[in-house]
């Protein structure tokens, strides 16, 4: 679709910015932009406004790295939850999978990505001297590393582990295995093979 | 996904501004709002302030009720453009794919729609007054009803058909057949059954 056959150049603005979104194409744009329009204007604002006023007032924990509507998040603020167990994560939306799971009762540190050169993320990017920070006073208790199961996340993972080392905290990984439902004919050799090195007491599983 | 797992009432809301939007789910919906908050606070304004600049300012033509940044689109302000010739379309979406094929010099009428009682569009909530109102002077030489080939489509034509005979307009309406580069045997029997009804001489095809 040539530019010029947009008959508006308001239309066509705005269909750019909705491209520069991931995963939004000029097509997918365009029908977004023209339901906006047939919207009544306080409905279009209303979404434009939301999002304006999220993106300016949004705060981050400053204790988690969390997203949060004040400067401590509703987790670190949550006094049944258990501060001295630590829970790393890559992202907000790995802290929103795992709060949905209502397994974990610690809190958690939100890393702000992964270690990745190609991506020119290196340790200095994420929030790795708070987190390192947490572990000198000697008073938390474990710290688990909830990381992608990526070569980016493996490094981060790793290079965490080696540089908290001499803070003697016990440190573990979640486990990776078969998926709950899979089967065992389709899953990779890798997942497989780990998951028979890591076998667990059979009572365990129960 | 839990409500409750949202870390801030503040993302929580732009997230169900996107999910409004038509094919946006509740993932994508967070993925989107987590693209703007990575990005700096002028990128997710420039965002927001244009597409509200868009739904405050954009106008439609007041001839043919295209989209357009003033009261008179291009195409109808084009004076190479044919304006006794008409072409209806639904939406401007349809004016935009019939102009990308550069076959057509004349103008254009955006119906606003189809006939759908299902949807509870009638009639009235199309711009059919204000098309009708170009045929009566009797300078339009034909009208051509491009409309979608589904069951509303078909009703909307049929309507306008019957509604304009009076005023003695040829009244056409683009080609059904088989698309180009379509296979015979993966065509339905109703698209084969009229491409061998309205059949050409092969000269025209050339």
């Amino acid at each position: 679709m040539n530019s010029s056959n947009y008959p508006s150049r308001l239309l066509e603005s705005a269909v750019k910015e909705f491209t520069r979104l991931p995963g939004i194409g000029k097509k997918t744009a365009l029908r977004l932009v023209l339901y906006l329009l047939k919207q009544d204007k306080e409905v279009a604002f209303r979404f434009t406004d939301t999002i304006r006023l999220m993106r300016e007032e949004i705060m981050y924990c400053q204790s988690c790295y969390n997203i949060s509507d004040s400067s401590t998040c509703n987790i670190c603020a949550d006094t049944r939850r258990d501060k001295q167990l630590i829970c790393v994560v890559e992202s907000i939306r790995d802290v929103m999978a795992i709060e949905s799971t209502q397994q974990y009762q610690g809190i958690y540190h939100v890393l702000g990505g992964v270690i990745s050169p190609m991506d020119g993320i290196g340790p200095d990017d994420l929030t790795i001297v708070p987190l390192e920070e947490k572990l000198k006073d000697g008073l938390v208790t474990e710290v688990i590393f909830a990381l992608s199961t990526t070569m980016e996340g493996d490094t981060t993972n790793f290079f965490l582990y080696k540089r908290f080392t001499k803070y003697n905290v016990p440190m573990t990984t979640i486990a990776r295995g078969i998926s709950i439902g899979d089967e065992l004919e389709y899953t990779d050799e890798v997942t497989l093979g780990r998951s028979l090195i890591n076998r667990l007491p059979f009572e365990n599983t129960l």
